[in-house]
């Protein structure tokens, strides 16, 4: 029986030429899967038929953007995703869901080979074949480029001389990978570090600098979930898209960073994530309302532990799957509404409200109707600063005081 | 001998009237001590007459402009020091310097009680009180408000009972403190914490709705110092003046957020932070460059370690300062330039260089010059993955993989 | 009507001249509760009569020792529950499963006060008060020794002369108490912390020195949870009960430590704990085969974290039922069989075998049958290594590198 | 020029082998460098005759046993380095150190390669190529049994036909590393993890079931060194090799372990390490004594990652480096005194101080002389516990409050 390959089908010339080569280079058939992530762009049935023509035995198109927002951006936005602080993830979360897909269109086609169109210096080589084996142990992987050296000169003669239906024009001067959660781009002049963004850079976003007038939006969210925007109901899908469009209207997400790969290197990359920038904006006051102080502290390790895990491809590791347990059971409460101004690349949130909220006005007041003891704080300051002070006595005793004498500024009266 | 308190003195009506306060309660001589830390407002020397007409023995005002610029704002830089992630620490990072006078002027003046204006319910009582027993073990502390039920109404009626030379009018409608780093605003209004800030409450930032042109700056920092701005050499203190004056124009870092209290309660603050905010954001795409991957992933976890610590009155702490250490040590190369945009609220980093750089071009290019031997990353994947994927098997083995069952939406081809 | 108090109550002098001590200085009626932790010594139904006897309008014991046992001791096991590495946690297991019992005795008989026999300086106070707070936020809590004065004198004083049925014959050398997990000794001529403890001071263990001839042990999990004993199924109370006999007759699980108190002092301990211990080290060892490396280190930060929050007091906070989550999801893989021999103050695992173990003896093995691929390493290597090769290359750029030149002591041959 | 290769030469089977195996294979010439670390074995001037016998181009020995136990041994006491906490990281500490002593030599005869005797299966394999890539970048790696297909069968026919000067008698049941801190068996019938040692196992212990009279010993520390035994001035290699010798005899230090490999397997692993053990037990006393509270919870994070990166050959990398700087700040004060028995397997410390003791008898006793303000604690209760409160009364209002409702087992009284 002949060998049977799932390729992971962007419709673009890359993996357009990898059907065929694989095929050469192996002897097996290949079946195209096209993932819907929100990539925008062609019509996937378009695609479809392309893979076809190109040679695959079977294509086929999986709309994932419902699963991928419910499943993938919202623990996200639980999890304030964030690798290095900034970048929200966009492209480390939806490898797991296409992989997902692959494996799932490899079982039910019976392949025994999943390939992918990735290089061998990026992450997402890693976050594929990593995946892949963490689904499927079995089966083995396959990236052309790196292993059957399909260099872009070659798929552009392979792609003329088979006359096969895609445009072989120059490359295009970045590298673009985009999804409903944002767009990442990179390559290009940008690899001079110095060099800021041009305007062509962004499609996501418009310029922040000329924006419409400010735009107010409120954010409903259950349980860390946004389920309305402006009192009407969405699902996650539909509250990530309308806040792509609003905030991106404003110039908000905008992200332009030098950030540590998996494999080692320190890579140069511009990401446009309006909707998902404004709602973990959104998300993490409203956490500050709502989540205890010890809780919320020590969430701040696992959010940091949980991009890092989903950036170097661990989605569907022992370890990603026991913080996803403890950053669901913190977000009980993390329930009720946020307003927020969209203006001029800014998502300010401006007011919080929820019946979880543990802030207390009649403890944080200082106006009439103060609940606050404020005989307890004595004591309190007392035997919290008791290790603090002990420690400051063996200074003393040793002669490791801290250095009292004046600077020499200092204006003492006459 | 009259026992004498030394009191941290503002200028404001509740320290002038504790100086009298305090001496008709305790007996005690009361010496005033106004450390500048850029608060700005009043001329000192106009404050220093104040406490010794409303009765203190003594009274003397410390410039620690340049004192807290460089040994508190600086370390606080190189920890990209920001509590929950968004506050800069503004008033925790003046605490410690004025308890250090403070002491310093307990020791000269031989008292044995150091005095502080604070309520009973903030943090600000803790840091000094912590402070003090951290540098002088030995000393009292004493809060007039707190222990000396000093309110409000009753300073207004002690303060025209004995035409003290200090204004008496109406509570100002926030609660205010401010320095070279930043300016805290709570209290009225705010303690809703629904309503959104209005245009009165800032005051080192103007409105980002409406800002001037955009202002492109360059920093120069020196193991995680800036040390120029435009090629101009600055000391800490004037990098932090030029920035909030450059940065503040465009209304960078205002700040609006529930944070959580030492004491145990949540409060509403604004923050505004031109200068600090923009430094940050500056030094955090400097060491992106210039810092090694797992170096910078545990400096995380530390920063958030620091911050706590500060914010929560242990500034003079042993594990503080064994942070510091640790921080020092990850600045030995974080030197070199950042170019930033000012503009509408943000402060935009569009290029970095460095000598120091770990970005090494011909690693991290796609065009020719690719220096990365693409070759090892299967190997490298292998083993990397080798424990995801017996965890996998291991869940196949007991009926516990990943579902890959279709969703409804899933469209096959015919 | 007359208010009500429920008091933990121990059957001994302090809490027995409470109850009087109580009524009258309150004006309250008091409610005696003794819960049955397995602490041994006297009968509980003695001890019930005994505070009626004393003037407790109501008086009952519960029987808590199956719920301490798989509530409170199995979390701590499968938590590897040691507070600075090495105590088990006995007492601070115990407060809370005593606190669940005071508050549903309060809400049963109307109470409004619960009250405890600790002492101002320990951490037991906090314990009790902080988990009623979080049981019922509404209830007051009196502790007479710290906040009536009830000194170890006025209490034999007043015993005497209410002639109370409880002996007042001279303190015990040392504090105790004890429960199923283990059993607690400090004070006496303990507080000089280079005195070394002395025979009489334990109870729960034999002395290691002269051990009976080993015991080996084969001990059966499920999910992190002792199920059964050299094949006999057990309870964990059962378990914890029949470690006790064995690992005890051996001298297993004897502590000596000076530690870190929540009110900020260091105090010495002695504990005994050798059923804890020993299935402490045959847990660790189950899940250092059957759990996946990653995994396994978070979960020693978390651990940490959530033996400092029992042993603070903190058993009924939001971050410990957090942790929890996570712990419990870590299990899942954690059964199977350990070998353990005790002997001579050790409690020594030499085998362990599991159906979910990721040890793979193909894999690990250096004879025929080796399936690791070897030559995966120097892929891996190359980039697991690359960001040391980086900064060494950096190092050397600047002259910080290594110093190579020769130690004095080399031998170089001729 | 004729290529050099600088091999790490044990005068064992496999290395002397591959002097010629690399010579015939790359046409270099090999220069046999041994480092003594402890190992002890044969005689070091007898190997490096028998290298040159071998065929090496030169052949020298390093006696690296203080500079080891100073710069390495002594970190990782510092840092209590226990992998896992169990393991004293024995093979992973001698690697750098024998790194160095490489590079070093690379460097003096101008060689360009470094080549080690390891597997491709191995940590070791990991620990030397990412060790000489941190100290010379630019030097290559040759790893003769993974790259060049020496087998230990190749190995004994290579060595047979050659006649080389070395037993090619069957290999050893197990693999056996040792150096001064400990030693390690590994494979044979241990790779069975159900199989128990056998006495033959162990060389560096006694067995403990029959122990020689227990041996009290008294360790003098100075910032975390140990300095003098028994009041005997010691050197860091004398206190090793001391309590090798006393520990030993006890039967102290012997660990069975299933430890997780950097290369993503689990092994199973046998240690002897008596010095190691007893030290770092009376070290992390010392500390307990010594240490605040809050550096001491903190440093337990930074040991563990200390420990990990030691393990995964990170000896010299930036963050460990920077992990030493703040490890090394926390030794400031421990230095004193601790009391040891040794019998029968346990090293348990009995008594300490410490002129720098952070225990205070005045704080900690129960008895007169009590310098605790007991009422300090009902203030300081009150307020640590608010955010408990706070959460508890939510979960109450949303019906989500701990279940009171009584265990089938408590007895009411009548």
């Amino acid at each position: 029986m002949t060998d049977r390959v799932v390729l992971a089908y962007s419709g673009g010339l890359d993996t357009s030429v990898a059907i065929g080569w694989i095929a050469e280079r192996t002897g097996a058939e290949v079946i195209a899967v096209a993932v819907d992530v929100g990539q925008g762009g062609e019509d996937l049935e378009v695609i479809r038929q392309r893979a076809l023509d190109c040679g695959a035995v079977e294509a086929y198109v999986a709309d994932a953007r419902d699963e991928f927002a419910q499943e993938y951006c919202m623990p996200a936005l639980r999890a304030n995703g964030l690798y290095l602080d900034r970048y929200p993830l966009v492209s480390a979360l939806s490898r797991p869901v296409i992989v997902k897909h692959l494996v799932r269109a490899a079982r039910q086609f019976d392949a025994q080979i999943v390939s992918h169109g990735c290089t061998g210096k990026g992450n997402d080589q890693v976050r594929f074949e990593v995946g892949i084996t963490s689904l499927a142990p079995d089966l083995k992987c396959l990236a052309p480029v790196r292993d059957l050296a399909l260099t872009r000169d070659k798929a552009i003669g392979y792609a003329e001389q088979h006359n096969l239906p895609i445009a072989t024009t120059k490359r295009n001067p970045f590298s673009i990978d985009q999804n409903v959660w944002g767009r990442a781009i990179e390559t290009g002049f940008l690899e001079d570090i110095w060099n800021g963004p041009t305007k062509d850079v962004y499609s996501y976003t418009d310029d922040p600098t000329f924006p419409p007038v400010a735009d107010e939006v409120v954010l409903t969210f259950d349980q860390g979930i946004p389920v309305a925007i402006d009192g009407v109901a969405v699902t996650p899908l539909q509250a990530i898209q309308e806040m792509n469009r609003r905030a991106g209207a404003q110039g908000v997400g905008r992200i332009d960073i030098v950030e540590d790969r998996l494999v080692g290197i320190k890579s140069r990359e511009i990401y446009e994530a309006p909707g998902a920038m404004a709602l973990i904006a959104a998300h993490q006051e409203l956490e500050n309302v709502t989540v205890e102080r010890e809780q919320a502290r020590f969430k701040r390790g696992v959010e940091q532990r949980w991009a890092e895990l989903v950036y170097d491809g661990m989605w569907f590791s022992p370890l990603k799957k026991s913080l996803d347990v403890f950053i669901d059971d913190t977000q009980r409460y993390v329930s009720g509404e946020v307003r927020m101004v969209l203006h001029g690349g800014r998502a300010t949130v401006t007011g919080r409200r929820s019946d979880a909220s543990l802030y207390d006005f009649n403890l944080a007041t200082y106006d009439e109707g103060d609940s606050f003891d404020q005989s307890n704080a004595k004591g309190f300051i007392e035997i919290y600063g008791l290790t603090a002070k002990l420690s400051a006595a063996r200074d003393a005793k040793f002669g490791n005081g801290v250095d009292l004498s004046a600077p020499a500024n200092l204006q003492a009266d006459g």
